[in-house]
């Protein structure tokens, strides 16, 4: 069970004496300033310990689930009435057929920078290693902010509906690594049977009867406020696969939200209408706070509604959607910037095929002063990996500046994630040193180290965190 | 003429110790399950002899045919008038032009292995080559039932209409290697001129009387029927680039059958309607029977009217189409999932931008027990190459699980064609040993030489051969 | 600020020793036929002399004003009042923002072949590296003219409006080069307001008077033969993203020419179905004159309507626009190929997506005694650069004839450019000597060679500038 050469060494991923020592000298050190994820803010104030291996590991992880399922494992032994140790078992039978998928490079650096574990995880290895990392748990030093320690975590950004507390993040702040809200606009923008209730939760909180457009856009407003006393950089908002635009003013969009609040049943134009002012002002109120619009496009979130109903709506079997109109998002962009209301911007695609075009896009608008007013995200979710994030960087290079990239966030639910900014780091440094040994970059480590500070931490630190420029 | 180093030599596309290993030790001894191609079933059963080189190598060739014309030859020269020994001397002019194209290679893996020529092939060493093979062909070693012995051939699935003879396969497998039948269920859903005709045959060989939606499928069914008695395990059905999904129910698709049986002209709407209704239903008689389904989504088959008049429809100058609409797919696999009568299914992209997109859609739809219920099939017809492959199982390995891959098919009219199993081999054993290089998988052979067995034979084995699991 | 070893050595790009054998043997001497560029022949047949390093390097060239806003440059440091040297300065501030992007590579390529600087330029170093410039400025070597020698072009072909005056690419080519002109067919389809002044010139310079489309179609031809005189070889046409096509006959679209010279709105179907009309009648034109049709595909230039209202319609802030309609593309040459007027075309993509589907159109249509009759053309605009160079390069090898590739043009409006082509040369030897190391290609330098000599020189000489075949 027990390879003789561990697969995480010191040089995973880095292949020659350049990568090396960008990584080892410059890049490892850098603290991280992981500005979108999902983590939960009360865990870091309440500093939660985990229960065991497979709610820490496992249990909350749909990309896990997403490999249990492509492998045949059953429903019920993934997310159904298995026993957590189960759940733990069928992923370890998992595990070894995710050769070549970023989970099991994930899976072994994870179990490396946690648990110092080397040994290969399979059916018959599962049980030695479910013990040892029990009693590692057992120690205590596996609670939420010795991880955020142990990953040396500057600031992070979690991401908040517009009706959640702003209290946590100022406790869980206080336990080392600046914990920072982020704004989640989706619910703004929801036209489900959902918007209702959470439109009452809203009135409650806010104080303010929505009766209309203008009363709404006042409510929304006041918690946007709440936001910004809590230190809210940024507001992201999901665009799926085929998403549509059509700008109206606010006559038009008031007639429109007055049909929706009484229960019509909107067309499909005026229905893409609505949305379609709401998002302008929320790029607005992003405008105006000096955070920045991340914007999630492309996911094909609809696909089996067998699984959907078993599993839920977020359950990993969301698929990689069709490309995008590049046209619709620069009509977006344009409207805020026509406006005079364009924020600074974070593209994320998740169909890698929009690579270009999004990387291109960064040098569509401009604002004087600010370097990098369009970003192209990182690597987004399924693209999260060797192949996706060398080739997100490689499009940036090519269409962009790398140099104003912010460059790595996790995006992910679990702690454990945050070894993914290692993970991207080494993919960086090997990157950088393979295009030196081409003749694309001069060999020159006095401005590659400046490179690799920029794009690991400062940027994300300047851009992100400094709002005043 | 005669090159000092063979080109293709023992470590043909193999550049390291670890490649040569996992292709010499392991891949290479491994029989082939060539799971679709358009071999002639009748050509095994009576182990037909080739008449020349040209019968055998070039005239058949559409991929061929295709760089003669790039190429400038006249049509007469290619598909024409011309003897067939001027049609070869007009790819030995075309052959050294290829350098670069897969063509070049096949061409000289071919030369190789079928008749252990290393020389170049071009106009001035055309008429040796030719006479060297000529009398190799006089000597009774490269009848079909040969070549598929020396290409180790364990099973093949050949693709035969729903009015094929059934007789034949089972004749066939009395040679050698299992010969089954596969259903290309194109002529099922046609809606051109050429269905009457069809129907008709249908009518006689079911001596079921076609009157409506019913009765069609009820004699559709039947040949089902006869196709599972002679072995069949996969149906495939072809979904141009731009094609459009909208199911109906059985009422309504009633309704427009009639119209249809009846000679009137449907709208596009109700075209597609009843396309619609009629895939529905060769999935369900797929899955019923355990079969899987291969879906061959995204050619541009419509390019020169002038070409089609000349050459006929299938003559090597279709075009690789617009990338795949995947909320279409999604609709497609969603609406037999939500009837229980989703089968296991390959897809197959031949616009290689859907790469991504497919290989995600393996974990959007599941079932208990079965590994890998969605396939993305191999890189199918244009991008059957050295990067073609490599994309393909790239993107495989990044957004689905490659150790459940079924591996490659050639898709070929070609008995020579079967070389392309060892190519593709070459060039997943190359691509594992730089993934190790990189890091990314561990440097343990006795995992990957797990992996290749299972990519390059033991999947398609279980996943196609063995329908009940 | 000096480097040790200069960053543009004898070597650059060139890793190994076939490569470099390959370019220095081969590539490196061979003339430049420029088939595509902006380049004004005024300013050759006057032999200009460039004013200082800003107005010949930085003022003109829309890629670094592009890189400049990315690193928030404020407009007027770019396109603005500043002086000369300031706009300067603020390029050498964002220069060393640039590692990784062709930007980078090109400027240090142009600084070492035209002033043979191998400084770093940066903040710092840029009053010392515009001193020396100016020197080498005053002494007369860095003319027009000179540079064409410098470069070794042998032809070039600029970019002229049907309305331009055809006289001065004659006393242009009596300097040495070649100097033809090319046609820019867009204002012939253009349905602005700009039609109507445009369209009173064409009424004066052919003594048509333009009152109905036979009118305008007889003027159009008129001035393509005066094109023709001046030895024009090639015409070229945009269609930019999301453009559709709509072929109507003589008398549907004469009737909308009516209308649209009547000043009366067309609806949406109407100005595509005159625009397609047009566009059929410029590939008729350039068929019966033996012209190759270039079509420049897919640009995204509607962007920011702040930016472009600040710098004009083609300030360098495009983007690349989506994925083009396979289906559409095919339907254009289809159409004039039904005609028998199909011309020698050459298809550029803007967006990378593209390239698998246009590289296979090379094989979808095709003529007698022409080789390579459609051309994938070489990466455009954002996509000339290492990864966007071999990316189009290996599309083509995989998918059409790279042995018949016309190669490399610039399409640029600056002669330091013109370097491009050692660029584009030695990324070809590079990725050639890559292919030979996995295998794809013999290690056969004797037909290396001759694959080198077609695509940097021989193909575009022939296929371009040989009308005749």
């Amino acid at each position: 069970m027990i390879r003789t050469t561990p697969y995480i060494n010191e040089d995973f991923l880095l292949t020659d004496n350049l990568s090396q020592s960008l990584y080892h000298d410059f890049a490892k050190k850098l603290p991280i300033v992981d500005f979108h994820n999902h983590l939960d803010p009360s865990m870091i104030s309440n500093d939660v310990q985990p229960e065991n291996l497979s709610t820490l590991w496992v249990m909350a992880d749909q990309y896990k689930h997403r490999a249990m399922r492509i492998n045949g494992i059953p429903e019920e032994g993934i997310t159904g009435n298995a026993s957590d140790y189960d759940k733990y078992l069928n992923w370890s039978k998992t595990l070894p057929r995710t050769l070549g998928n970023p989970l099991y490079q994930w899976s072994y650096l994870e179990l490396k920078r946690v648990f110092d574990i080397d040994s290969a995880l399979n059916e018959s290895s599962a049980r030695e290693i479910w013990e040892e990392c029990h009693s590692q748990i057992g120690s205590g030093k596996l609670s939420t902010v010795s991880l955020l320690k142990k990953f040396n975590v500057e600031a992070l950004c979690t991401s908040d509906d517009l009706l959640d507390d702003m209290s946590v993040h100022k406790k869980a702040s206080k336990n080392g690594a600046a914990v920072l809200p982020s704004l989640r606009t989706d619910s703004i923008l929801d036209q489900s049977e959902a918007f209702n209730p959470w439109c009452d939760i809203l009135e409650d909180l806010t104080k303010i009867k929505i009766k209309d457009l203008d009363s709404y856009e006042a409510a929304v407003q006041k918690r946007f406020d709440l936001f910004e006393d809590a230190g809210c950089k940024l507001a992201d908002q999901a665009l799926d696969a085929g998403f549509e635009f059509n700008w109206v003013d606010k006559s038009k969009a008031s007639t429109i939200f007055d049909q929706f609040l009484n229960g019509e049943r909107l067309t499909d134009i005026e229905a893409v209408s609505l949305k379609s002012h709401l998002l302008i002002l929320v790029g607005s109120a992003c405008s105006e706070r000096n955070w920045a619009l991340q914007l999630h496009i492309g996911a094909q979130r609809k696909t089996s509604s067998r699984l959907k109903q078993l599993v839920g709506g977020a359950g990993g079997f969301a698929a990689i959607g069709s490309s995008t109109n590049i046209a619709t998002i620069v009509d977006v962009l344009d409207t805020m910037d026509k406006n005079g209301r364009l924020p600074k911007i974070i593209l994320y695609n998740l169909n890698p095929v929009d690579n270009a075009a999004f990387a291109s896009l960064t040098g569509s608008f401009a604002e004087a002063g600010v370097a990098g007013k369009i970003q192209f995200g990182p690597a987004w979710w399924y693209n999260d990996h060797y192949a996706g994030i060398t080739n997100q960087l490689t499009a940036l290079a090519n269409h962009g500046l790398l140099h104003n990239s912010i460059g790595m966030t996790t995006d992910s639910r679990s702690f454990l994630s945050l070894s993914r900014h290692e993970y991207f780091r080494r993919v960086l440094c090997e990157l950088l040193s393979t295009w030196v040994k081409k003749g694309l970059l001069p060999n020159d480590i006095s401005i590659l180290k400046e490179l690799v500070k920029d794009v690991c931490y400062r940027n994300a630190k300047k851009w992100i965190l400094n709002t005043k420029h």
